[in-house]
């Protein structure tokens, strides 16, 4: 399993746009050109994080994105989510009630052991990312990286 | 992301051979019929668990796949892993280090805080998996189960 190589592209570009403060903006190209990033394609990325109400986008000669709500209300699984999907790694389809060794429908009217252990690997990956917000990853950054980010992309 | 459909045959198939008891064999084709899966497939996921220490094949007219060892130590972890590999889930490409944003050299000496965290979520998933062995997964069966499979895969 590997996630989306733009996965890393988002999350930076959520992480500068938390670093220019409340209602900073910045356009797509101007994000592409400060990680030296395919700017059409971040540019599409970006705007799945509109539609997951993680960034705003916004029109006009002083365009661009910016955060949708504050920075401690966005958590890495939000954005991971709105580039990859909410759906499950592990997929059951079942085959306990299927072939020759078909459980009868009274033995199966409990979740297979081995999908709900698979699913509550999952949920500990999800609940890990749901717990660390952009304002933590702000605040863990050296110092002057934050000024520096404000001082190029403005 | 999404684990290769295969692992839920491959959970399921080490799941069977556990309850067999000690030495219990069966075959690629016996298993695939249990679950009506395909058998050639099956049976290249199969020797992928042999190459990862987690089964052991036979061969002779009573040959077929075994546990290479106990249930109580193979974990789903170990299953998984045979199947989709240890890569991490998320890469790392450094990109605070590109671009006209790029980070000196003397700011990049820890971990990135994103990738620190996107890693830590990775590691609670690996460890639910390696958390819950094939031993467990059979005592939580419904009761009949495993001497229907072995009346079957005998």
């Amino acid at each position: 399993m590997k996630l989306p190589e733009s996965t890393e592209w988002v999350l930076h570009a959520a992480g500068s746009l938390a670093q220019l403060g409340p209602g900073g903006t910045a356009s797509a190209a101007k994000l592409a050109e400060h990680f030296d990033v395919p700017p059409t394609y971040l540019a599409k990325q970006l705007q799945a994080l509109v539609r997951a109400g993680v960034l705003t986008a916004t029109t006009g000669p002083r365009g661009g994105f910016r955060l949708a709500k504050s920075p401690g209300d966005i958590t890495l699984l939000q954005i991971v989510e709105a580039i990859d999907g909410t759906s499950q790694f592990y997929q059951c389809n079942e085959i306990r009630q299927r072939g020759r060794g078909a459980a009868p429908p009274e033995q199966c009217r409990k979740i297979c052991g081995i999908a709900r252990n698979m699913h509550a690997a999952e949920a500990a990956w999800r609940a890990s990312l749901a717990d660390v917000t952009l304002a933590e990853i702000v605040a863990g950054l050296p110092r002057g990286v934050p000024q520096r980010t404000r001082t190029l992309l403005a």
